[in-house]
C-alpha cells in the first residue's frame, strides 16, 4: 500500500477506487487532497473499514464532511456569533420581526424562480410522499410566506443556511452549504424610502464589522432592460443577457462579449453597444447623465428606473451614506426576481490592517426590489412590492477568520467565569457541593471530571482557557467555612465567608 | 366549483385530485385541512394556477409547507428565542463550545447508527457527486467530527435543525423538522461526574423554563442487557427488543407484549418474565433492591450497571437534584448508540397554571452515553467516551406556545425604541436625517414609509407596537432647534435641545 502525501485529485480518486476494491483491508492516512477546481481545498480525510458489524463486509469510508460543507469548530463559532450578533442588531435597530422557514420547501414553490441558476438546486430524493427542494435562498420562502398567509406588509429578518450545487471555491469563501441574513421590506409604500433604508443596513452593518473600506454598486432592472432595448436586445433574451453581464465581476468583458454572442445569440454590434454602457460608473451625476443620454432618453422603462434611483440618491444624502453608493450600469444581478432597483456591496482591495494580505471576495452584501415574487404565489396575481437584502455572512467570516489566524490575540471559546479547584485528594464531593452553588446562582464555572486532580493541573487549566476566578476549597477551608478566592491573572488570593462567596463573585465580575 | 370548508383529508385529497386535472382552471380558497393522523392538523393551504410565465402551461400549486414542517412566524420566533437563550446560556454557564456542522451528511456516515429509525432518513437526490443525506440528530455528527479531527475531549453545545421523516402529530408538538439543543462531554473521565452533570443541566434548563414538575427517568443499557439475558431473550434480539420497550410510553404493556412475541419472535414466558422487570421503578433504594434480585445479581454486565446508577445517585444528590430523578426500568431508548446511563425527562402533567390544558408532550429532554459510537468513525476503532443530552425544542415550544396563546399579555415582536413622527407635510426629509442620527448612536428607531402621513397614524402605530418613545419633528421645532420627545403610554412631551436628543433617549431608555 503506498504511502498517502499530497496526492492531485484524480490521483487520489483513482487511488481511492483502489482501497474501495480491496476486500476488507484496513487502511488510514490523514490526507490533504487538492481539489480538482480553481483553488486548494484541504480537507482532512481518513478512509476506514467499518468496524461497526463484524459479521457485516467491511466497506471502505472516507470521513470527512459533504463537498463544499464544512464544520465550524469553537473558534470559528465564535468568529459566527460575533458577526451574526452585529447583523442581527443592526435588523432589530431597524424594527425588523423575526422569521423562520423550513429547510425544504415543495420543489414547485422553487420553480421558475432562479433562471440560469435553477439547475444548482439540491433536490430531495422522492421517498414517497412530496417533492422536496433545500431552499436556495431565504427570499423566496419569504414571498411563500406572504403569500400563503396573505400578507400584504412585513418587515421580517430572517437567519439561516441554504444550499447551492455550485463548485465551490473555498478559498473565496464560497461553499455549498451557507448562512445568510436577510432583511426585507414588504408592502406599498412611497418610492424609495424603504430601498434606501435597505442600503442604510448595508452600510451600518459593514461599518459595524469593520471590514475596511467599502462601496455599493447600485443600479436598476428597468435601467438594465432598457439599456438593452435601446441596444436592439430581443426582449425575449434580457434575462438570458442580464445572467451574462452579471459575470463581469468574475470575468472579462471580452468573455461575455463571447458568451452573448456565441452562446446566447446575440448580434455582435448590439454586444458592442453593450459594451459602452456598461463601462459607466459613477454618483448622482451619471444618473443625470443618462437622463441626457440621446438613447436612454427615449425608453420608458429607463426613465422610470433612472427617475427612482435620481430619489434614491436624494435620501442616501439624507442618510449620509451617498458616498459609499456608485450607480454601476455593469451591474445586473443573476437571479431572475429583481424588478427594481438592485445593489451589491464590494470591500475595496485595502486590507483593514497593513499586515493582511487583500483577498478577493466577490460581494459581501446585496439585494434589490423585487415586486413580481410575491405574485407568483398569489392565486390571483395580486402582487406585494418587496425590496431586501442578504449578507454574505461566509465571505465576512474568511475576512474575519484569516484577521484572526494572522492576529496574536488568543480567542476564548467558552465564558467560564470560575473554576473550582482542590488541592486535596478526596474533596470531589465538597467540589461538586460547590459548583452546583455557583451554578445555581447563575455563576459559569467548571472543574475537572476527576477524583483526585493535581492543584498544578487545575491552576493550568485555568490559565489555558482564560478562566478569570478560581475558588479552591481544602481540608483548612472547610474547617474555617471559608472558599479561597483566587485572581488566575495575578494569582492573588483571599479568603472569603463561605455565604459571602456567590456576592463577592458576582462582584468581581461586575467590576471587570 | 364548490365552497371548500372543513374538509377530511381523503376529501380534500378527492378534491385536491379534481383542480389538478381541471386544465388551466384558477381556483383559491383557504382550506384548513384535517390530517389522516391522530391530531388536526391545521394548514392554511392555497390552491392556484401559477402566473409567472403567460405562454407555459399552467398548473395548480398548493402554497403550502411541507408535511410535517412549519414556518415560525414573528411572535413564534420570539417565544423560540427565549427557550434557546435559557438553553444556551445553561450549556455556556456549564462550560461548553460552540459547534456546527453541516445540514447533510454523506449517506454512509448515518448508516447502522439509528437500528429500526433508520427508514425515517431523508436522503437527498442523487444529481451527480456524493450521496447525501439530512443528518437525523446531532450527535452523529458530533461523533463524526471526533474522529474526522481525532479530538480525544471535548465540551461542545450545539444548536440546530435535524429532519426525521416520521408521521407528524403536531398536537404533541412532533415535526419532520424540528430544532434538537444538544451538550455533550466527550473524553476518558472519571465514573459518573459528566454523567451527573448532565442531569444536572436538564434540570436547571426545565427550571429556568418554569415548564412546571417533572421527572428526570434514568436507566442503563447494561442493566436493560442484562435484565433481558437473565429474562432468556437471545443476544441477537437485545437491539430489537430495546426498541420495543421504548413504545412503553406511548403504548401498553400488552401492545408491547404482543410486538415482542408476534413479530420478534420472543418466547411469551420470556416476555412475562420482562414484564416483571419493567414495572419497576423508585429511586436509589431500587438500585439497591436490584444488587438483590437473585437473577439480575448474577450478570456481571447489570451489576456494573448498577454500580455506576449507585454512584450517579450519590453525585445527583450532592448536586442536590436526586428528588427529580427516577431509576426508571421501563426506559429503554430508541437510539441504537448508547452503550451506558440512559435518561428521559418528562413533565408531570400538573400544569403550571390552573387554567391551562394538560397537553401530553411525551419527553422534553433525554440523552445518555454512548462510548462506542465515535469508534465507528475511527479506522482503528479507537473509542472516545461520550455522554450528553438533547432537548426537545419543540415540545416544550408548544407548552409556551399553548400558554401564550392563553395569556393576555402581549407579546412584542419587534424591539423598536423610538419612533420618528411629524406633525407636518413635507418632512420627509428631516424625519430621514434625524432618525439616521439615531441609527447610528445605536438606537432602535422607525417611521412610517410615507411622504406625508397623519400624526395620529404615526402614534397609533406607536400605541400598537409598544414603542415607548416618540420624537416628533415639525416646524416650530426646526425653527427653535429642538425636537419634542414623547413618552408614549403617559403621553407626556417635552421639548429637548437637539444636540442633547441622543443623550436623553440613552438616560430615558437605561432607566426603563
Amino acid at each position: 500500500m503506498p504511502q498517502l502525501g499530497l496526492l492531485h485529485g484524480r490521483a487520489w480518486a483513482t487511488l481511492l477506487g483502489q482501497l474501495r476494491q480491496s476486500p476488507g483491508a484496513l487502511c488510514l492516512r490523514a490526507v490533504h487532497s487538492h481539489s480538482q477546481g480553481q483553488s486548494p481545498l484541504q480537507v482532512s480525510e481518513a478512509v476506514l473499514t467499518s468496524q461497526l458489524k463484524p459479521h457485516q463486509e467491511k466497506s471502505n469510508i472516507i470521513i470527512k464532511t459533504p463537498k463544499g460543507t464544512r464544520d465550524l469548530g469553537p473558534q470559528q463559532m465564535v468568529v459566527r456569533e460575533k458577526i451574526l450578533d452585529t447583523v442581527v442588531s443592526c435588523f432589530k435597530r431597524h424594527g425588523a420581526k423575526g422569521l423562520d422557514t423550513p429547510a425544504f420547501e415543495l420543489k414547485e414553490m422553487l420553480t421558475e424562480k432562479y433562471g440560469e441558476d435553477s439547475g444548482l438546486i439540491y433536490d430531495l430524493k422522492d421517498q414517497g410522499g412530496e417533492l422536496l427542494s433545500l431552499r436556495y435562498d431565504l427570499t423566496v420562502p419569504f414571498a411563500r410566506y406572504l403569500a400563503m398567509n396573505k400578507l400584504k406588509k412585513m418587515k421580517r429578518y430572517h437567519v439561516g443556511k441554504v444550499w447551492r450545487r455550485e463548485s465551490p471555491t473555498i478559498a473565496q469563501g464560497r461553499y455549498r452549504e451557507f448562512c445568510q441574513c436577510d432583511f426585507d421590506i414588504a408592502g406599498q409604500f412611497d418610492p424609495m424610502i424603504p430601498d434606501a433604508e435597505c442600503l442604510k443596513i448595508i452600510c451600518e452593518i459593514l461599518n459595524g464589522l469593520q471590514l475596511g473600506d467599502f462601496l455599493i454598486k447600485v443600479n436598476d432592472r428597468r435601467v438594465l432592460d432598457g439599456m438593452f432595448a435601446v441596444c436592439g436586445v430581443p426582449e425575449s433574451k434580457f434575462r438570458a443577457i442580464c445572467s451574462s453581464i452579471d459575470k463581469l465581476d468574475k470575468i472579462s468583458w471580452k468573455d461575455v462579449r463571447h458568451e452573448m454572442v456565441a452562446k446566447k445569440g446575440l448580434a455582435p454590434e448590439v454586444a458592442d453597444r453593450i459594451g459602452d454602457y456598461v463601462q459607466c460608473h459613477g454618483g448622482v451625476s451619471l444618473v443625470e447623465e443618462m437622463f441626457q443620454d440621446p438613447r436612454i432618453s427615449q425608453n420608458k422603462q429607463a426613465l422610470e428606473g433612472l427617475g427612482d434611483l435620481k430619489l434614491l440618491f436624494e435620501y442616501l444624502t439624507l442618510f449620509g451614506i451617498a458616498g459609499k453608493i456608485s450607480f454601476d450600469l455593469s451591474l445586473a444581478r443573476g437571479l431572475d426576481y429583481y424588478t427594481g432597483v438592485i445593489y451589491e456591496a464590494v470591500l475595496l482591495q485595502t486590507p483593514a490592517q497593513p499586515e493582511e494580505e487583500p483577498l478577493n471576495l466577490g460581494s459581501v452584501a446585496a439585494g434589490g426590489r423585487y415586486d413580481g415574487l410575491v405574485g407568483m404565489f398569489d392565486p390571483n396575481g395580486h402582487n406585494v412590492p418587496c425590496v431586501g437584502l442578504s449578507i454574505g455572512v461566509e465571505r465576512i467570516f474568511s475576512i474575519m477568520e484569516h484577521r484572526m489566524k494572522t492576529s496574536s490575540e488568543k480567542i476564548r471559546t467558552t465564558e467560564t467565569q470560575v473554576f473550582v479547584a482542590t488541592p486535596q485528594k478526596n474533596f470531589l464531593q465538597e467540589r461538586l457541593k460547590l459548583i452546583a452553588e455557583l451554578w445555581d446562582a447563575g455563576i459559569k464555572a467548571e472543574l475537572l471530571y476527576k477524583n483526585n486532580p493535581k492543584l498544578l493541573t487545575q491552576l493550568h487549566y485555568c490559565e489555558n482557557m482564560g478562566i478569570p476566578l478560581a475558588v479552591i476549597i481544602g481540608e483548612q477551608e472547610l474547617k474555617e467555612g471559608v472558599i479561597k478566592l483566587r485572581s488566575v491573572p495575578s494569582r492573588e488570593e483571599v479568603a472569603i465567608k463561605r455565604e459571602n462567596l456567590v456576592a463577592e463573585i458576582q462582584k468581581r465580575l461586575s467590576e471587570s
